[in-house]
């Protein structure tokens, strides 16, 4: 396998500088989301998609940007450069309304194509 | 955006039985790597490799298979099946070894891609 296909599943309205965000699930994948708002958290994975491709090769940098600090591999690190720029974030979940999460901890930008979503119902 | 491309960084040699697994880097991307032998824990991002079309288009499930449980939806589990079936999984560094890293705590089966690797390194 040399190539994997992503399809999103969704998009994120909204910045992180808002208290809140809207994570809009396109209706084709609405099934999906039965019971989450039963859910106070959740992961969310996101692809960064104003990073170039320069980006993706860049393999080393400095923790936060902080050049007081060494350089690190990026999968040392949580930073957005990467082979394959995948945000991870954990979120707060406030209110299901139909296809929409209302979110809040998400440092998506507007536009950012969401790919999943995962939660842990409790038993 | 309609379709997003995913490079495998790396594959996942071993299985979820055994007590250790280990995660191979392709050169191309072992610049990645460095000082993460620093670290004892790392979010590994998989490709579910053996699931099928259907598996995609599969929506609701039972948590954890538990027919007594009611369904859910594939967004409020960590079920395998989901859209996009990316695993997730926070797993222990034992060693790395060159292009290698010598992981316990996966449940990735032989041969699933890898694609990403994100670590937090302490202050």
């Amino acid at each position: 396998m040399s190539e994997i296909r992503i399809e999103p599943i969704g998009i994120v309205r909204g910045n992180p500088s808002d208290n809140q965000q809207v994570i809009e699930i396109y209706p084709e994948h609405s099934d999906g989301l039965h019971r989450i708002e039963e859910l106070d958290e959740l992961w969310v994975l996101f692809w960064l998609h104003k990073l170039g491709e320069a980006n993706r090769r860049t393999y080393q940098v400095h923790p936060r940007g902080d050049g007081s600090r060494p350089l690190y591999g990026v999968f040392a690190l949580h930073s957005p450069m990467r082979p394959n720029p995948i945000g991870m974030t954990r979120v707060k979940l406030i209110e299901r309304r139909g296809n929409c999460l209302i979110v809040s901890g998400l440092d998506a930008v507007n536009g950012s194509p969401v790919i999943d979503i995962k939660g842990e119902p409790s038993c």
